[in-house]
C-alpha cells in the first residue's frame, strides 16, 4: 500500500534553517525506505497558518450543515490542515526551540488540528489520531538534556508530547539537536549526531 | 507621577470572550485608583502581530546602524511592543488557555518582544525588564488548580511565569477564572471568584 509522509517545517527561517535541513533529510531516507510512498510538505514557516477566529471557534462546535458562508471559510484551513494529519500514515515536525517553547507557527497549527469529533472526542477526551509514527526534530541554541544547564527550562519537548498524546498520538520518537548557539565544533558534532539519529528514525 | 497599565488582550473572542471581561474590569479599577494614570490596549485577537521572519532574525542580531530597509521593516512592530512594554508601570495580561497552552496570538508577541539588548542580556541570560507588576489573567474551559482532574496538564501559566521571569519579570500575580466549559453556576461562580480577585489585584 503507498504511504503517505507529512513532513511539517515550522521554521521562519528558509536559508539558515537547521531544522528544515534535518525534516528534508527525514524525508529523503524515508522516501527511499517506503518505494511508492509520497511525502507532503506543509511549510508553516514560508505560509504561516493563521490564528483561530471568533467564526472559526463559533464553526468547530456546530454542525457543519449550519454553518454560515463567514464560519464555512474560517474553518476551511482547519479541515485542510486535519485531513492531511489523519490522512497521513507517519509525520515529521522541524521544531526550532523559540523562548523556551515552539514557535507561534507551529502552535498556530496546533490551535488549528485541535478539533472535537475529528481528532479528539468530547467527551471522552479520547484522542482519535491513531496509528501514527511520530517523529519531533528539535532544534535549539543552548543544552536542554537531563544534566544540562538548561535541563529545567524545555516548555518545548514535554508540550508537544503533551498535546499529540492528546489527540492520540502516543508513538512520538524526538531528535534533538542541541547547543546549537554555540562553539562551531560543538554545534557540528550536534547537527552530525542529529542527522544520523534521523535517517535511523526514516529509515525504522 | 502619571502611571502607565499597559492592557493586552489575546482572546481572538471580541462578543464571547471572559478574559477580556475580566482585563476590561482590570483597566477600569486601576485607572480609578491610579488619578491621572493612563491605560493601553495592545488588542492581539483584534490585530494578531506576525510571527517572526528571517529577516526579523537578521535584524534582532545586529547593530541597528547596519539593518536593511527590509530588517527595518520586519523588526519595526518588535520594537513598538518592546517599548510599549518597558515603557508600562504595570501589564495585565489576558490569556484564554488553548489546548493547554497560550493561543498562538499570545506566543507571537512573546517572540516579538524577547530582545536580546532591549529586554534580556547576553551572554548573562539577565532580564532587562524590571520593577513591574504583572498581572496574568487566565480564563479556562476545565479545572487545573492543585488537586482538581487537570492539575497535571496546565502548559499555560507555567510557561508564562517562566517567560517572564526569564525577562525579569518576577513580581506576577495569576488569577485563574477556570471550569468555564462547566455547567452554568459553576461557571458563574468562578467568573465572580475571578473578577473580585481581579479588582483586589488592581486596586493592590
Amino acid at each position: 500500500m503507498m504511504k503517505t509522509l507529512l513532513r511539517i517545517d515550522s521554521s521562519p527561517r528558509v536559508a539558515r534553517s537547521h531544522s528544515r535541513v534535518l525534516t528534508a533529510s527525514f524525508a529523503e531516507a524515508w522516501l527511499r525506505a517506503n518505494a511508492g510512498g509520497r511525502a507532503i510538505h506543509r511549510d508553516l514557516g514560508a505560509a504561516p497558518v493563521p490564528v483561530v477566529s471568533e467564526e472559526w471557534i463559533a464553526a468547530a462546535f456546530i454542525d457543519p450543515a449550519q454553518q454560515t458562508a463567514e464560519q464555512r471559510a474560517a474553518i476551511a484551513i482547519s479541515n485542510e490542515l486535519v485531513d492531511e494529519l489523519v490522512g497521513a500514515d507517519e509525520v515529521v515536525i522541524g521544531a526550532p526551540m523559540y523562548n523556551f517553547g515552539i514557535s507561534a507557527s507551529l502552535k498556530a497549527w496546533i490551535d488549528q488540528i485541535v478539533r472535537v469529533g475529528r481528532t479528539v472526542d468530547y467527551p471522552s477526551n479520547k484522542g482519535l489520531v491513531k496509528g501514527k509514527k511520530v517523529t519531533v526534530i528539535s532544534t535549539r541554541g543552548w543544552e536542554y538534556a537531563p544534566g544540562k544547564p538548561w535541563a529545567a527550562h524545555d516548555a518545548q519537548v514535554p508540550y508537544l508530547r503533551q498535546i499529540l498524546g492528546f489527540l492520540g498520538m502516543d508513538d512520538v520518537s524526538v531528535v534533538c539537536a542541541e547547543g546549537l548557539a554555540g562553539p562551531d565544533d560543538a554545534r557540528r558534532e550536534s547537527l552530525e549526531r542529529a542527522a544520523a539519529e534521523v535517517e535511523r528514525m526514516a529509515l525504522g
